[in-house]
């Protein structure tokens, strides 16, 4: 049986829960499109992320991997495109780091782009009434190092196995603290992520279907 | 038993679906706070929207009222502070009316404040995890038509039954036609509208917290 | 000569400046529409507000009056339709006073509607391609107090002089200190409340086109 | 005496002026920083784009290069960080062409940083007090495809010329017909590109201050 690796994060900025790992931990060895759900929760740490990441890989040797993080503020289920090989930290991360304007990986090329069907993923999303896009920036906190460490490996191993991120709202019981910002109900991102993992297992090559952005 | 009579609309400005209906008449007939709901769908069209009301008013002598409607772009439950004595619609009406800067009631007063409780309503439901808060401005559009002339009736009566009104979010099926627009989902606005009925019927005299904005 | 009273507000919420301020005082001693332009500031101290603005009106006897203040976080000029009859501070005010839910006028009407040519105003604004618009509350802090007070004393009066208030932006060098928000040049708010001025001496009944909102 | 190349879009998507243009060929033949300032507007068309933009270098020579786009939305300066080697064309560019997920440059890396220094050119502004930021994203359109085509070049010939991407908001007289939309003053606009131009030329190697975003 085939098996796909979810990863979320645990709080951070002050939160008492990270939606990520309250949606993704509800799939822990669910089945889903013939797969078996591994999750893992990855610590909001610059050091230590991407070695929890890889160790999990390394024990799993999943045929999939979806990353998820919270983007607090956005209204939407976003597919990230693209992550790049920058951390740059408005905040300080769990353990105090803030690095500015360093490469993830020295030398490593400016970008990597998602291996996940995106374009499918949103349609699939918005098919089913969960609003969704694509999103142009993963940010350059932790959640964009994941992405960027992950296909970076990925794509050392020769692309065998796909990646991708997806962010998720804030949950309305964070939303109460954040006056004004929107939110998603728990149930909605969690079967959001099933569609997500099943068109990601189901769809070889992606959709060609308008997702950009004027800037 | 005691009524409560809670309105929502009919869809307009090309919406299949109103999400004010969709959460109201799931209540109808249940029993809450020791009261009876007794739920109408109001049409989005100004000469005949008070009418319908009215008319309800007459038929089924309701302990409390609230009015629902739907607020594409909030992102949260909006407890309506004040109604204002003017139409000005942006967008014509489903009838194709739409009236400029006319009085509501020839000769009212310029506005009558909710009577709900409207503080300890929006307390409540953030204690209860569901993103909510006051609202300066029900808009010049049929929902402040219906806070209006609803508030106007109760107070030529005397003011001895409450009332007032409360706009939603769109539901997330709507969202995905709207991109970037926030959401929230069906059975949190329901709870949302339950917890604000109990609340209302509960208390008498609102609590004094703040809820105000500098413009 | 006819005479203008146009008020502003000193700093508050930690600003150095005031944009209303910054703005009005350079229109002091001007002639506009032929009518002389007196200036004065006004205190952020809700117990205070309305005693300053009535003393400059007692000395003034002017003509017309125009109340001016930030809005931060607001994109364009926006012409007030209503003052309403609350106090409800969300921060305290620059005397560490913070009213929740208290009347202006006790007894006094829930509302009072501009008596500016509000319509004609913004349709002159957007024609000298100033972004502008109606907006439907002043909020509940000292900027609705004088809006609902200078209306109340008019309405007292007669309403022989007319008077509103017109909220503007950040300037630019405040909207650095808060990443995201818009802001507008002083340059153009100053054309703006000269333009406001001159339509208000000279329309005597506003103009019917739209300008409202559906929530 | 050095050459600074900077370029700028005409109008697109129905507008009737573009504000970089209206800002850019301000600055046509200025001396600033010591260089000469020469300034190209560039079609919104895919297939033309680069083209436009590369005889420019092979006929000016410049020894640094700007490109400014509209940004309509965002409130502030904003310096980009990355250009990503995809057209994803939301609307239809000026020709009627909207390629969707194709390379700029096929088998080019993902993304190509700007080698500017955006960091000291975003504090420069702040200082100055007009409102900017690091953006994390160019979009997909042909601002993005300008940028990476320009880095592309710049790369091969051994980036011994320095270039990257600048956003700019609406002007105040387009924001009038978006409303809501934030907009800066053309005389704002001016004054950040002149200061942009001179960091440039000044600073060698870019400040390390936090620029980044979560997501």
């Amino acid at each position: 049986m085939k098996k796909v690796l979810v990863t979320a994060f645990e709080p951070f900025e002050g939160e008492t829960l990270n939606p990520s790992w309250e949606a993704v931990r509800a799939l822990d060895g669910k089945a889903i499109g013939g797969a078996r759900i591994v999750t893992r929760q990855l610590p909001v740490v610059f050091s230590d992320v991407l070695g929890v990441l890889y160790r999990a890989m390394d024990e799993i040797h999943p045929d999939l991997i979806l990353s998820v993080g919270q983007a607090g503020g956005r209204s939407d289920i976003t597919v990230e495109r693209i992550g790049i090989n920058v951390d740059d930290a408005r905040i300080a991360d769990n353990a105090g780091q803030q690095p500015v304007d360093e490469p993830i990986v020295a030398g490593g090329p400016a970008g990597y782009f998602s291996t996940l069907p995106i374009k499918a993923i949103v349609a699939a999303l918005r098919a089913a009434g969960i609003p969704a896009s694509v999103s142009q920036t993963a940010g350059t906190f932790t959640c964009n190092r994941v992405m960027y460490g992950l296909l970076h490996r990925l794509h050392t191993e020769g692309n065998r196995v796909r990646g991708g991120f997806i962010h998720i709202p804030y949950l309305p019981e964070q939303a109460v603290q954040h006056p004004g910002a929107p939110s998603m109900a728990r149930d909605n991102v969690i079967q959001a992520l099933e569609i997500a993992i099943r068109v990601a297992l189901e769809t070889e090559t992606d959709v060609k279907v308008a997702g950009g952005a004027t800037h």
